[in-house]
């Protein structure tokens, strides 16, 4: 297992990058709009892992949300399942609540979401690992 | 630059150990007190990073106010330099405000923090890569 990503709720990814660039070595970068999760994302790719600056484009988003409850600051963590079908029933036996079921996540990857309670206080989605994987993110091998 | 840890605050660590390895498939474990820092810290290695959970051995631990103000959750991100005195004195041109200079984190290893408000609310922790850095942690390689 290995962290995919570092989401972070900003009120404005582009503002955001700025910050970010002042310190980190960034060779590259996405920048998409997500209408379904009603967020921007700006995409920061590190060696091996990436961070995603997330913000609202709805008040009805839960990055809204957030940002109201608790101004900016990490959201959740992402971290791959080699299986996650049976990584997830494993979970479910142990006792850890998830948010809603599997469903199909950026890049055609099955995602779901664990409960803060069940970790800590630590939002933590959990993605199927790409095929193969080596260490890259999915996005480097395309 | 990589992602060097993930350090989440909490009451206990070993229960929430118990809570993070019905999730994650753990390889290695390492459980330290840190007396300076007054936490106990278990380290929970993951395929290309680490999990740290923080818990405060004393009421005076920036953990101890962090867990009173927020609750559990994630406490700090740490980030990897390759050249961390040079890195460092970029950022600050670029206006990038740290806490505190650099000093000597834990295994021997040069570190600094900077403030929240500089990168949207995420308190990083800027430490010096390892020599030659292979994508392993420090300690994988002791």
């Amino acid at each position: 297992m290995r962290v995919d990503h570092i989401a972070i709720a900003v009120n404005s990814a582009e503002d955001a990058l700025e910050n970010y660039k002042k310190l980190l070595n960034v060779d590259k970068i996405e920048i998409e709009e997500v209408p379904n999760e009603m967020v921007k994302v700006v995409m920061i790719n590190l060696q091996d892992t990436r961070i995603e600056l997330l913000e609202p484009t709805s008040e009805n988003s839960p990055i809204s949300k957030f940002l109201k409850d608790r101004g900016e600051g990490i959201h959740h963590i992402a971290i791959t399942a080699d299986e996650i079908e049976t990584d997830v029933n494993h979970a479910l036996d142990k006792g850890i609540k998830f948010l809603g079921g599997l469903r199909t996540g950026s890049y055609g990857r099955k995602i779901t979401f664990i409960h803060p309670k069940s970790l800590n206080g630590v939002l933590v989605e959990l993605c199927q690992a790409p095929p193969q994987d080596d260490g890259q993110t999915l996005e480097n091998k395309i």
